[in-house]
């Protein structure tokens, strides 16, 4: 479903924009970092300090009602000519305890060394299935 | 409602991402440019490359049907220390005439000089009435 230039601008980014709906369609938007793996979006509540704790969270509210997500991978550039998005839309699922999620931990632990202090072995992983790809500008 | 740090942390931003919802509830998410003027934010459908006419973009179509939105402002950078954003949930309006689709116009040209000529005098402009302001990290 994707494309080779938008797996390798999907990958060239640091962070996305993950956005889901509530029950009654309120939308909710959130910064994410994520790993990419075949046509899975991996995404883990982490320990960054946060208001409340994971599950309580209302990206994961929000998926426990209504599982659609949208999420956005964007370049933003003074120069206008540059400008390219990708955006991969989905149904979001959460892991709390499968292989997949400890799969999906060891990889975001090698995409940002950060996480070498933030993301325990508990941490659940919000997995997003690809439905839709579509992309927008010069994914370079 | 906003602070004078978040504020000053919106406008430090060029570029935003605004998420929307269609009447099924269905998140969909794009990147903008805007401007914030007191309490509200205004969205042009400028004249840069789409895929359809501008009243048919799906922003346009989700707000028609679900005027519910959420817009993030966010900084990321590879010190998690300083990784920061501000996000505006609001009821989104289309203004196709008024006089402060005027003066968001205006707003934007001055805001960014490549809208010099992307921005016809009769583009329409999204209004996002905030009604709730959150924000996390180092906004500093």
């Amino acid at each position: 479903m994707l494309s080779a230039r938008q797996i390798s601008f999907i990958e060239g980014q640091q962070v996305a924009r993950l956005a889901t709906a509530d029950g009654n369609g309120v939308p909710h938007i959130v910064p994410v970092c994520f790993v990419l793996i075949r046509e899975n979006v991996y995404i883990a509540l982490d320990a960054k300090p946060k208001r409340t704790t994971t599950l309580r969270l209302k990206r994961v509210l929000n998926i426990t009602e209504n599982p659609r997500v949208s999420l956005l991978f964007d370049r933003y550039d003074n120069d206008w000519t540059k400008l390219a998005w990708v955006r991969l839309d989905g149904d979001a699922e959460m892991l709390l305890g499968s292989p997949e999620r400890q799969e999906a931990l060891g990889l975001l632990r090698e995409r940002y060394a950060q996480y070498e202090s933030l993301l325990p072995e508990n941490s659940p992983v919000i997995a997003v299935r690809i439905s839709h790809a579509s992309s927008w500008g010069d994914l370079g």
